[in-house]
């Protein structure tokens, strides 16, 4: 408890950035979850987090940028606490039914996490309406998870699981679409037990012509 | 041309009533895509259709109900423009893969219309982000479509064209989902192909096994 121990001394920069880095995006993600995207502010997020505006100015452009980066961290610690590699890929254990309900449950576990549904419906919401933002996160967020999963076809589809003239975007569509359409509308539960049904009607749909 | 001819006589209550709700309609369509859900009033409804206040007051509780009948309204207008029955049942001509790609197209044609996908996609961003709206829309507008789907594959069913073990609610999914997928995030062109494409994937997984 010395005062005078090394480790004890002030943090230094980076780990000072890296705090305001994590006081902000959390700021963010309540923000735009409380009161939604349009009243969102960038004198906001500065007020909640603790920092200075151009704290969030030296680091980001604009509000689109600090909520985009605050999404893909949002993803990357979700995906983290699943036990998910840092490169988020989809597993392949060889087995690719069980690999992707295992990704399904983990989705249907992140939508049912306030901490999650809340900030994502509120982007979602706003890209539907915004088309030049929308562009912006699906291509940032969607895509890269939309290309795992075609990447996990793809071997599947080597590996002979996988009728070759499948479309491999309309597969990946037929296993999010329905989620997704679930999720946004609130149509039914989501839940294991769905994510279960919906890997096997999409995979029977799939599989290789006997 | 005379002045004196009955049928030239002032319009009637109930023709003028029909001038006024189409009017509201239009003007409530128009209103909500242009500056979205939040920023559309009654007042602001009112002064677009020359009507006053007190003659939506009269009719609508709210906002969100003169909004709920423009839009069972809109898809009413949409169903007749494609030629279908007065109550939307899906055809059944026995060919189910036909029906469904007439259906799906015909939905294809909307999405891609200005005058259906502006107020759809604001009433789809209302209804994510405040789940008492969502669930009156959900419930009022797009329930009763699934239902159509669900009788459609239930007379399939009947017939032994889908599998006795699938799920009907999970098959309408797999059409209706990705297409809205697609749609709400313009992750790929709306197409007559795309959606003979997705009905062809969907059912495959539904047919019967052999």
């Amino acid at each position: 408890m010395s005062a005078s121990r090394p480790a004890k001394a002030a943090p230094d920069a980076s780990r000072r950035s890296e705090r305001s880095r994590r006081a902000i995006f959390d700021a963010a993600l309540a923000l735009v979850s409380e009161t939604g995207y349009a009243k969102t502010t960038i004198e906001g997020i500065a007020a909640r987090a603790g920092v200075g505006k151009q704290t969030i100015y030296r680091w980001w452009p604009s509000k689109a940028a600090v909520l985009l980066d605050a999404f893909l961290d949002l993803a990357a610690r979700a995906n983290e606490a699943l036990g998910g590699d840092a490169d988020s890929e989809i597993p392949d254990t060889g087995d690719l039914a069980a690999d992707l309900k295992h990704v399904l449950r983990a989705t249907v576990d992140e939508l049912n996490d306030p901490a999650f549904d809340a900030p994502t419906r509120a982007l979602a919401a706003e890209g539907i309406v915004d088309p030049e933002l929308g562009a912006r996160f699906t291509e940032a967020l969607l895509e890269p998870q939309l290309r795992y999963y075609v990447r996990r076809l793809e071997a599947a589809r080597a590996k002979g699981d996988i009728d070759p003239d499948a479309d491999l975007r309309i597969a990946v569509e037929l296993l999010v679409g329905p989620l997704h359409h679930r999720w946004l509308h609130r149509t039914g539960p989501l839940t294991h037990a769905y994510a279960d049904a919906l890997v096997d009607h999409a995979l029977r749909g799939l599989a290789p012509r006997t």
